[in-house]
């Protein structure tokens, strides 16, 4: 069982948390602590042998949250999680790279989250979900606004429950609006190294600069564009005899290892967000 | 300061430890902790702050291990550690690569550790210890018996008192009875990525198979040849231009990089030794 | 067009080949050449434009030979290839990763080869090839000497004319009679760093020995196990909380990656064999 | 003997470059040749045996050239270099990371470069290039113009014939002015994997933004800041728990890397510069 927990800093904290675990027998048999010293917040994920059952979940939450609250001024807002597996909606548009590595994990059940459905802006990648009976939804963005367009996206994606939203190289920019809606809940696959290179064609602006790496970039969506929390980072070489098509080719391979990486760390609850960052136990 | 506990598993450790340091007003800012559940084991390293005054540390430690027995069954060996800067001496042979880089970050105090001597089996590095005002004494091999020249090795460790012995390319092979005065206190960096090409000349090994990386490993020396726990390795890309002597240019590169991340890991009192393995808390 | 070029070493190669092209108004944009100088060998890759129509080919590797024949000693065997995509057939046992990412490039058309079918000692695989649209045939090797498993294998092979076979994850032994009819044309991917852990189980070895990096390597398979020359290798970090299911797990990511990689090496036609090495124009 | 050639491409140049060496029969034994092609550029790097003597290569040049001249428009310019050690001048600041390297390099000379002397706008490193036997000067940057510091700095660079200047954590911006008297001929190491974190504190803005990989570039200096041709860039990974210190701390050890790195590709002859790209051969 995966424990996460999210807090103010408090001295005491974790005797709190291994007090109520060991009161219970469990056995904690591996646990990462961070403190973040300046914004004064606590982040932990514990493994756990002998948690609860799942139906008494409930109550075990409820009690280990009342002993950190022990410990903390009143009031405080504390989040305790329990590791569940992940369902998600994948949005894409045409290049299939990405998509293609998901639907393989999806498949054989290698990435801990289970694919709900695709959505793509465009036809083209349809035929590779069906491949894998998957459903795959078209949602044109011809001739809409983008709000009618993100409408019909959240139709469907209501009509999915789903924990995670993955944008496996979907090349529309979604509204602020949109993006509310899932905080800290979408995950994108940036074409590269972040910061640099933010916006279009990052792979001809690497070129035009003669950049000796290009890179990819998982990261939370917020309402900036290319700003959110950055997940994983990968970087892969390139030297004077890479067009750009030879660079978008190589940064296509670094873009499925890094989105596939940043989406185990998501989906083990390996990821916390603070502020503008992330605190990933590895 | 830093903190590090290492004792059989138990459930509570990890409450008595933080119990003892919660009732003492000592904040916990970062904890690594780590369960080999197949030998029965607990590693934790903590940063703390708040910490005991130096003449309080004694008691301090008493009070913190007498904590953890009571948790575990009677009997139990405990191992508290307080972490202090390593005083080293340096073996080195002819080879200056591992030794300046040594020699730079002991002058420019940057390595968490002091150089208290170097001994050379040939004199060729004297005069660089000596631009660094750092002692160096030679020890011939020749028209020894090993337990002579060890005898006399000895002789100097003894006049310098020190926490680790680090074996900068020094190409002699020390004895069981050396290595056991010595336990997981002699460093040794090897010049390929173990347990690729044990023994020697490595990177003609190396050439000869065709690899396509080359590495280094830094590990702890037991009585059997590069065979000790390893503490961290790196690899260098090759290929085919590259002849005996060009890969021994480029390991050298990592060898100073292998070595002096394998120092700081262990002057931060960040490796651990369980088995032949190491655990290391990055 | 790619040319590639081999034969014995002699002044005069490359202005033979350049005054050859020159005259036929071809313009060479990317020229690798290199010697061994030990052997006495010279390898050349060279991208072209302005290259003959496909029925001037022949003509055209004539006159170049003969161009070469002209400097070089009579009888000197010279070896003149022109590129062409590549007919594979892949031989799987039960894991899927690597036949999952070699059947999505075949079925997007990225990878330069085609995919006659795949061939699986079990059937677990035959499944995903079907949704792929490629042939699969099980050949089960239970009950059968090697030599009718072999000689089984081979008749399917027989009937789907191809440049390379690829082990992806096949966990039979193939015996040197086998290997000797397709020289050079078996690439296999190996489950660790080699030299080290050669034989059976090397996730298991590494763990065994701590070490800190494991790896993968594609090579060409000769009648010596794991011993062929070396094609490509890639390495990832692992630490001391990696069991043996994750560094398998962790291990799949870079043979996936360590395949495909080979598999464009030798698709475009930048590896060479030169004795137990290659000569690789990345 | 190293070779080096640049002009605009032309079919028949490699043509032109072998039949004038093997007409005086001297071996290729080691060749790398690029055309960009859209810039129409022809660079390559041959390593030859059987070169001239010292006193003969001002004919062997010019032959050369004639022979390359016979094949391009009448007038087109040629530029024929024969590799020869290089004279360095470094500039520093403070911080001693990358001089230590470099002078370690020099003092054992495997850099291939011998330092005429070092000049700082501070005097802190003057004890360690005393310590080495190199000249050291301080030019204080305070209470003058810019112009009055650089004439300061050329009356030096000026008595000490040098074919490359080195800025080795130089933290003055130099004037375009300044610049402009050495085309190409400025290697300067900037803390950051540029294009990000253009401009100062580039640690931390890496921090704040919360990346995953930090990075050093080494550069050519042209009059735009942090802008001119890139020789070479390496990452390095950092986490949540790394504050600006611990990325200073890790970030000097690749700056170091790179900067020996980008001065082994411009003392071996093996970077070319064409618009603001470097085309290198490795």
């Amino acid at each position: 069982m995966i424990l996460t927990i999210q807090c103010n800093d408090q001295v005491g904290l974790v005797a709190a948390i291994s007090k109520y675990l060991s009161g219970r027998g469990i056995n904690i048999t591996s646990m990462r602590e961070h403190v973040d010293t300046e914004a004064g917040r606590f982040f932990a994920r514990l493994q756990v042998e002998g948690g609860p059952a799942t139906d008494e979940r409930g109550e075990f939450k409820k009690g280990l949250t009342e002993g950190l609250a022990s410990v903390l001024p009143q009031g405080t807002q504390i989040e305790v999680i329990i590791g569940i597996p992940k369902r998600v909606v994948v949005l894409v548009t045409r290049e299939h790279h990405c998509l293609s590595d998901l639907l393989i994990r999806h498949h054989f059940q290698t990435a801990g989250m289970q694919i709900q459905c695709v959505i793509g802006n465009h036809p083209d990648l349809g035929d590779l979900c069906t491949r894998f009976g998957v459903p795959f939804f078209q949602v044109s963005h011809e001739n809409k606004t983008k709000a009618e367009f993100e409408g019909e996206l959240l139709a469907i994606i209501d009509r999915h429950p789903s924990d995670l939203l993955i944008l496996a190289k979907f090349m529309r920019i979604l509204s602020p609006e949109f993006v509310r809606k899932f905080p800290m809940k979408i995950v994108n696959i940036h074409h590269s190294f972040l910061p640099a290179f933010i916006g279009s064609n990052p792979y001809r602006q690497a070129h035009e600069r003669g950049v000796k790496l290009i890179g990819a970039t998982a990261h939370f969506v917020t309402d900036s564009l290319d700003e959110g929390p950055i997940l994983t980072q990968q970087i892969i070489p390139v030297d004077h005899t890479f067009g750009v098509q030879e660079m978008i080719r190589s940064g296509k391979e670094i873009e499925v290892a890094v989105l596939a990486e940043a989406l185990r760390l998501v989906c083990e609850d390996r990821a916390f967000v603070q502020g503008n960052k992330t605190v990933i136990f590895k």
